[in-house]
C-alpha cells in the first residue's frame, strides 16, 4: 500500500485534537490561518526528535506521537502559556499505515486532552524524525524568562527528578531498575506542566523545564539571569525507584544531569514564597525547594556528606553525546 | 571543534534576520514571544527539507540556507500574507562550523531581504534535514485559500515554468541544457511571490504555490474549490532554456508537473480582471492566464495540437518517486 504525502496528513491529521474556533484554517491549506486573542501575545517553539538520537529505534508510535507534542508543551507551560495549536513534520523511512495509526493516536490524544488543534504539517520520506512547532498564548508581557532569577530567590523543581534517565540506563544499558513500568512511563509519556506553568505566571522570577538535565537546565537560567546558585542533591525530590537506586551506590548524576524529566525549574522571590505557598494545594504535582540564587557566578551543587558534586557532562548535547 | 547545541545557535543564529519590535523574545528561551497587532490573523506554515528527497547530497550550505527559508516564504505569500517570524530545526551529522555558517548566511540573508526575523530553533544530529516553520500576518479574514475557485474564473500562474525541473534533469540525470547557472538560480534560489500575493488577496479568488508541480498543486485548487479546469499547455510561460528543450522534442512534464517552481497559481473572477490589469504593472514578474475554471471535476490539460495531455505522474510525491 502506498499512501502519497497528500493521503497521508489528509487522512490522519485533519481532525486531530480539539475543535477550536480560533482556527480560522487548519489542516490542507498552503498555510494555516489563526486568530490570536486581543491583549495575548503568541508564544511559539519548534523541537525536533530524531531517531537513535532523541528516542530508541523500535520506539512504540503510540509513544512517540504522544512524547512529541507532550516535549513542546513543556516548553510552553515554561513560559506560562496556554498551548493552543500544533503543527507536525513527520519523516518517515516507510509509510507504513499502522505506523502512522498508532503515532496519529498518541499524539491526537494528548491534543486532545490539552485543548490544543493540529492545523498543518509536512510529510516526508527519510530517516524517522518527528519536528513539532506547539504556540499557545499568554497575556501581554505576562511570559516567564529564564533571565529573571535575582539574588535570594529560591530554586524550586515540580515532580520527581531521574525517573526518565534512570529508565534510558535501564532500557539501554540493562541496568537492573525496580518499577521499570513506572520509569519508562515517565521517560515515554512525560507530563508537561502546564497547569503549574500558567499558576506560576504571577509567581515565579524565572523558569525553564529540564529537557536536558536540572544542572544543565538551571545554569542556563543563572547564565540568561547572571547570577549564581546552589543546590542541595538531598533535597531533589525522588521516586522510590530513583532513591533505592541511589541508596545502592547509584550515581547522583541520574536526578541531578540525566534529561528528559520535563519538569519545570523556577526561580520565587521571597516576597512571593508566601504567594507560592497558597498556590500548591491546587497543584497536580508536589513542589519542592532544592537550592538559592547567589551572588556571582556559576552553580555550587552539594551532596548530602557536604562534599561538591562534579558532574559527569554538562547535560544532554546531541553534538557530544554518543561521539 | 565540538559546538554544543546550545553554542550552534546563540553562535550562529542569536541575530539573524530583520530585528523587529514585535518579538518581544526571541532565540535563547524555552520559546519565542511575539506580539501580533490587532485585527490581524496569524499565518504559519511548517516544511521539511530531507537531503537526498528535497536536496541533493552536496548541495551548497548557502543555497540550502536559502531555500529552506524561501519554500516557507512561498507558502505565506500563497495566503497572501506578510511574513515577520520564522523557527529553525536543523539536523545535521556534525556540526562543521563551515556549513553551518554558509547556512546561516543563506538563510539570514534571505530573512533580512524578506523582512523576517528568526525568532527560535533547535539542533540535533542525524541525516541531514531541515524543517522551518515561518509566520506571517494577514488582515482579518482576508486569507487566500485553495477553495475559492468558482465556474468561469481565470487561471493565472507567475513567473516562468520548468526551470527548476529542468535543472534537476540536468544536474541529476546529465541531461545536456542551455544556460545551466540559471536554471540552477531558479532551483537553488526561488523567489517567493510574496509582493505578489498581498496585492492578489483583494483580486483573486485561491491561490496555491507550485511546489509539487503545476498540475498537481492546480488539482489541489479543483478538489478544494469543487470544480473542475482546463489548462493550455501553449499558454505556459517559458524561459528561454525551457522553451528550446521543448522545442528539441522536450517532455511537457517539465513545465507542467516538475515541481520546485515556488510560483503562484491563483484564480480570478471575471468580475476582477479589470482589478488584475491594473496590479500588472507594479509586479514584480509576469503573470499569465493559462486556463479557465469550468464546470464538473477534474482538469484537462490540452497540449498544443489539441490533443489531451496526460502526465506522467500526479505531482511531486515524497513517498511514490524514487520507490
Amino acid at each position: 500500500m502506498t499512501l502519497s504525502e497528500f493521503d497521508l496528513i489528509e487522512r490522519f491529521f485533519s481532525d486531530c485534537g480539539t475543535p477550536r474556533d480560533d482556527v480560522i484554517l487548519g489542516v490542507g491549506d498552503d498555510a494555516a490561518v489563526l486568530r490570536v486573542a486581543p491583549g495575548m501575545d503568541l508564544v511559539a517553539t519548534l523541537d525536533t526528535l530524531v531517531e537513535g538520537v532523541h528516542f530508541l529505534p523500535g520506539t512504540d508510535a503510540q509513544a512517540l506521537g504522544y512524547k512529541s507534542l507532550a516535549v513542546n508543551l513543556s516548553d510552553l507551560a515554561a513560559m506560562g502559556a496556554e498551548p493552543l495549536w500544533a503543527t507536525l513534520s513527520l519523516t518517515l523511512p516507510e509509510a507504513a499505515p499502522d505506523w502512522v495509526d498508532g503515532f496519529r493516536a498518541g499524539f491526537c490524544s494528548l491534543a486532545r486532552e490539552a485543548g490544543v488543534r493540529l492545523v498543518g504539517g509536512d510529510t516526508t520520506r527519510g530517516h524517522r524524525a518527528v519536528s513539532v512547532e506547539a504556540k499557545g498564548l499568554v497575556p501581554r508581557g505576562m511570559a516567564l524568562r529564564r533571565s529573571g532569577a535575582r539574588v535570594g530567590d529560591g530554586i524550586f523543581v515540580t515532580g520527581t527528578l531521574g525517573d526518565a534517565g534512570l529508565a534510558l540506563r535501564a532500557l539501554r544499558d540493562g541496568l537492573p531498575v525496580e518499577d521499570l513500568a513506572f520509569l519508562r512511563a515517565r521517560l515515554d509519556r512525560p507530563q508537561a506542566r502546564v497547569a503549574v506553568g500558567r499558576s506560576l505566571r504571577a509567581v515565579a522570577s524565572a523558569a525553564i523545564d529540564i529537557s536536558d538535565g536540572l544542572l544543565a537546565d538551571l545554569a542556563h537560567v543563572l547564565g540568561a539571569s547572571g547570577v549564581g546558585g546552589v543546590v542541595w542533591l538531598q533535597r531533589l525530590p525522588l521516586s522510590a525507584p530513583v532513591r533505592h537506586y541511589l541508596e545502592a551506590g547509584g550515581d547522583w548524576a541520574i536526578p541531578a544531569a540525566a534529561g528528559d524529566d520535563y519538569e519545570l525549574c523556577f526561580t520565587v522571590p521571597a516576597a512571593n514564597q508566601g504567594a507560592l505557598e497558597k498556590l500548591l494545594g491546587g497543584l497536580p504535582c508536589p513542589v519542592t525547594r532544592i537550592g538559592e540564587i547567589t551572588d556571582g557566578a556559576g552553580l555550587r551543587v552539594l551532596e548530602p556528606d557536604g562534599r561538591e558534586f562534579r558532574a559527569p557532562r554538562a547535560g544532554y548535547d546531541h553534538f557530544v553525546r554518543d561521539a
